[in-house]
């Protein structure tokens, strides 16, 4: 499977106006697609990616490329998202640096990056901006929306904001709101950021970056997309590349150097500001308050997809309690859904990795969405 | 309540030989008593401190000081650990920064602050440093130690090095090692304080000292220590001293500001060096390793202590798992032992808070240990 990274430009004369009242354009949205676009156009599944995710879902960009985008084991031909069936979207989120418009992007009023007078964008504008694209590429309702945890946030918002515009939408270990403790990681990781005198007030495209605030902020994020018994298993107290502990200030335990790793594979790929301003918009995120006036029940009074929400045990970043409340709110307001909680030992990370029981539920659902069921 | 912070010197002119080998002298120890030693000298509790604690164990330094001790809901005249039956005492671990030393204190063969000259201690270190100061204090066996977190991990430790010295152990919301995620957190934060530029390859002392990398470290700590719930009840997604968001990357949320508040609080008051080399202690600690030969039941066959283990149902950094781990091998070698796993909303940090239940459960024991029961 080849995909190429494409790219669709809007608000170039009348800019986009997001919910803090700023200005946005010309827009740029970077996407890919795999599979075809039926005669009816009744066939498209829009994919939403998570806080450190592009539009590169699945495939691989040449024969040579080592890798492929980061959720092919679920998208592909004859896999759970087939796309000998479904023409299936993804685009990287306005705020990333992946493509889309974000701090990184040139300011056309400046001409240099945004920086932070890039605007605050949350989860509804991301939406919008997606909704733009898909437009764009001339469907008019889509067969299912789905994403895992930001992604999910996404999911969420598509049902509530453009109701009319989802069949289907499936919320992966997501939540109608972050948590005090989530909202809490966010906000070490970016002022891990901000205390990097290489940010320099956001302003440090050009120059050196800050590298280690963002090592540091990868770090604390990454922890919390494993499990107590997920480290267990992959590390427990294994030394590494050693038989006796170093007394010295240095990596001693093979998951000190793995996080270390992921550090700073992590800052050669993502860009600082991207990274604070979408965990802003993930801690915006509030479907109770933004969609229904304090009550999640009546939030879901709009929505009009058929559901399904998965949750996974170990993972305590969103916990099962938080889908629980999702779909009750769904189930008040008579809607269909469908809810698994999938016995995962791997965290919140669950859902980008092998998972046989997550394959055949997503599967199973978009079939019975397609037979009318 | 008055107490005075008192000074121990040791290893003078035979230095301590440490467990990684090198040698530390002399060695300071500040500590602090409350109660008076009974004429046997079989009365004397040892309180063990945490990370950030010291030996201002409760009661006040001036009948104008604002603030008490760190654990003055426990200890003092009447209360669970009662200084008008017990000689209650308590000092600052080595590798601290509290009047013991540690990096921040003079090398005495250079004249200027250790730094990273200061040898990585252990918590058997610490130990071994604390029974030189009961000894100078002419106690041969202890009544009680008592101990939370880190204060814990020494408890087991003085059960296991001294069994003969010990009567009974408290051991609080601890484990008999860090597990993976413990250790990610510790890394994480040891690599915030680390990638601080003031931090200077621990060589800060008279220079701008490495706070902003030091607060992010508190920060990642002070989560660990609280939980889901408490962060909940505490804060959820109440706003800071405004009616709606800023839609700008400040603090919006009263989460966030508690956090960056607990981090510049903690600068005012803590070396970042201490905290690499405390933490780094909790590290290595390992009672399987270190004093079982990779068992943690042949570990336990060496103690003779009366034990009381305690862990709190939302403690998720040493979850109720590892106490009870701790207690089957107690257990396994016919050690008087008695658990209780108490419903606590506060996480890790419950040990500190006012608990009528650990309270009364610390002072029956106690009692039962007096009457030889």
């Amino acid at each position: 499977m080849i995909v190429e990274k494409q790219f669709f430009t809007f608000a170039r004369n009348k800019p986009m106006v997001l919910e803090c009242g700023a200005r946005l354009g010309p827009v740029t949205i970077a996407y890919e697609t795999l599979g075809s676009l039926d005669e009816e156009r009744k066939n498209a599944i829009l994919v939403l990616h998570a806080l450190s995710g592009d539009s590169h879902m699945a495939g691989r960009y040449s024969e040579r490329d080592p890798k492929p985008g980061w959720w092919d084991i679920m998208i592909g031909p004859g896999k759970a998202i087939d796309t000998d069936r479904y023409f299936v979207v993804c685009s990287n989120i306005i705020g990333g640096c992946m493509g889309s418009t974000g701090p990184s992007s040139t300011n056309p009023s400046t001409r240099r990056p945004y920086g932070l007078d890039f605007p605050v964008v949350t989860i509804g504008d991301m939406v919008r901006a997606q909704k733009a694209l898909i437009k764009h590429l001339g469907i008019e309702r889509l067969f299912a929306v789905i994403g895992g945890s930001l992604g999910g946030m996404q999911v969420l918002e598509w049902s509530l904001r453009y109701p009319g515009m989802v069949r289907s939408a499936i919320p992966l270990a997501t939540t109608a709101r972050h948590s005090a403790l989530a909202i809490a990681f966010n906000e070490v990781a970016r002022q891990a950021i901000m205390a990097d005198p290489n940010w320099q007030g956001g302003n440090y495209y050009g120059g050196a970056r800050p590298n280690l605030g963002l090592a540091v902020a990868r770090m604390i994020g990454h922890i919390t997309y494993l499990s107590d018994e997920a480290m267990r298993r992959k590390f427990g107290r294994r030394l590494q590349d050693r038989t006796d502990l170093s007394f010295k200030l240095d990596v001693d335990f093979q998951v000190e150097s793995y996080l270390r790793y992921q550090g700073k594979k992590f800052v050669d790929r993502f860009d600082a500001n991207s990274f604070l301003y979408i965990t802003k918009a993930a801690d915006y995120f509030d479907v109770e308050e933004q969609h229904g006036g304090g009550s999640i029940v009546k939030a879901f009074s709009k929505a009009r997809a058929k559901f399904l929400v998965v949750s996974f045990t170990s993972d305590w970043l969103y916990p099962t309690y938080q889908s629980r409340e999702l779909v009750q709110a769904m189930k008040k307001n008579g809607l269909d859904v469908s809810f698994c909680e999938i016995e995962a030992d791997w965290g919140h990370d669950a859902f980008l990795l092998p998972n046989e029981r997550l394959s055949s539920l997503i599967k199973g659902f978009l079939e019975c969405v397609g037979r009318g069921l």
